[in-house]
């Protein structure tokens, strides 16, 4: 070993203090898939100081002026710092801090960084965050959001008209305009998750709007999810069901549905199951679910659950 | 090793392209002490894409406006991200990429991130560069500048009333304030130092204002240094001359001496005998030396020759 990478090497030893490695999680979807939503709640029920959140998207190479006179959208790789985004995940699922890059949305410019040290549980949520391998070796276990594009068409018109200034025509033309990059760079991500989830009304039924969505939790074998089939074996096989099948390349998968007019008891039975196999003795976070003040989504609630699964259970 | 840290290790060694390690120099010192000029001297003699140079003090982690209710100086560790600053000091020197911030020193203001690639030689100067154990690690060569307190003073009192939007009695009472901060923090660098480099008048003449500083350079045997012993044997030993002497702390070090009114001839021909031992055919850089436009002092050209050496000599 060289003189200098040994002396770095040592003053590292003499650093001491064996930092802790966080347990990772990725959120990656498409713009509005609910990757925000999906984010807050696992924050929120982890308690403050217990887990800390990162958007990737703040990697942006150019601000919104300079993106003006690009040949791409913020959903293509060469628009962000791939590599930095890569350097800094390695370095949280090492235990260490990043000095973060800010990334505006209501200005759209690039501010002061800010520093992130990381706790117990880091969840990373964004649109690229499973795009390269390098990627994806730092997280314990990955999400992808996965709506019916109308439906997030119609979330995405929503928040960006209240949220983020624009007219609904605007949203529209750069929903196509993206159209492209998202099928190239953001929808492959799908086949990399640990996880897959999809909230979307239940396919051959007419509900009436207001109807909760329903979700479907795809379930893959790649980590160790809780032990479902015996969770769920006393729950009847309507609204809720668990099913044996393949994925989209033919490899088994369980996939979880829970109908958005699923029986509160029943999904509260099984959340109760998972969460008594984390020998935890606190109570079962009460918030999650939420969607808005005083709204409530049951399917939400157990897909956060079997997340908080996977952030809080004892690593091996 | 735990599946995450083998999986990331796995992905490091398939994105291939082994890094290549630049030389890393630390130039440190206090604030207009000259280490601006000193790096810029050396950025102009590598060529254009030869060398990177990083500012330390833009690891402030506040603006001006937040300082005002702080108890310390600029100068203070805890007014900077130290801990950062180490981290991308070890990045650089492994040859990866940092997304570093930015320091804007004409408004005071922390501004946008700014892509930093190693090329073969990294010259990090600043305030603090040598101030942890973990970053003095990241260096091949450091250099401590130290001027007369007198001078320095002088030089600071003329960049800031002139660059920096200052009155002079701002100035002096800037410097009142930071004194008890440059004696703890960043005067005790010196000591952990390859080379000192004092430019200054003669001790003990009166020569008049106008005459060209003279250069003490001190060179610690923690490196390999080039023979000066053997290339000064044909050097008269009046205006320019190597003294073996004990060091501050009473270890042997090596004391090369150049007056400001040394002939040319006898520097440049020391400045021959260094740049021939690199085994370069490449000329002798002409832009050594210069202090500003038409304005050349030898014994700056020869202190920016002996760091290029370090610089430029293939690493063993």
């Amino acid at each position: 070993m060289p003189d200098k990478l040994m002396r770095m090497h040592r003053a590292t030893i003499d650093a001491g203090n064996p930092r802790k490695r966080p347990v990772m999680l990725a959120i990656a979807g498409d713009s509005a898939a609910g990757k925000t939503t999906l984010t807050q709640g696992l924050v929120e029920a982890l308690g403050p100081g217990a887990s800390v959140s990162v958007c990737v998207d703040d990697y942006h190479k150019y601000d919104r002026q300079e993106r003006k006179d690009k040949p791409f959208t913020p959903l293509h790789p060469d628009c962000n710092y791939i590599g930095i985004m890569e350097q800094h995940l390695q370095l949280l699922a090492t235990g260490q801090p990043i000095l973060k890059p800010v990334y505006d949305h209501s200005t759209g410019e690039l501010t002061r960084p800010q520093l992130v040290e990381p706790s117990d549980a880091v969840i990373i949520e964004g649109l690229l965050p499973l795009h390269s391998k390098m990627a994806r070796a730092c997280f314990d276990v990955s999400v992808y959001l996965d709506p019916p594009e109308e439906i997030r068409r119609e979330w995405k018109i929503k928040r960006d008209t209240s949220k983020r200034g624009y007219e609904a025509e605007q949203v529209v033309a750069e929903l196509e305009r993206r159209e492209p990059e998202s099928e190239a760079f953001i929808r492959p991500q799908r086949s990399h998750a640990d996880i897959v989830v999809r909230f979307a009304p239940i396919e051959g039924r007419d509900d009436p709007p207001g109807t909760p969505l329903s979700a479907t939790v795809l379930l893959r074998p790649t980590i160790r999810h809780p032990k479902l089939h015996e969770m769920m074996a006393d729950v009847g096989d309507g609204a809720m069901h668990l099913k044996l099948m393949r994925d989209e390349d033919g490899k088994p998968v369980d996939a979880l549905h829970i109908h958005g007019h699923a029986p509160p008891e029943d999904s509260r039975m099984v959340a109760k199951a998972i969460w008594d196999s984390l020998g935890t003795t606190d109570p079962l976070p009460e918030t999650l679910g939420q969607l808005g003040p005083g709204e409530r989504n049951e399917p939400l609630a157990l897909t956060q659950l079997i997340l908080l699964y996977h952030l809080m259970r004892p690593r091996g």
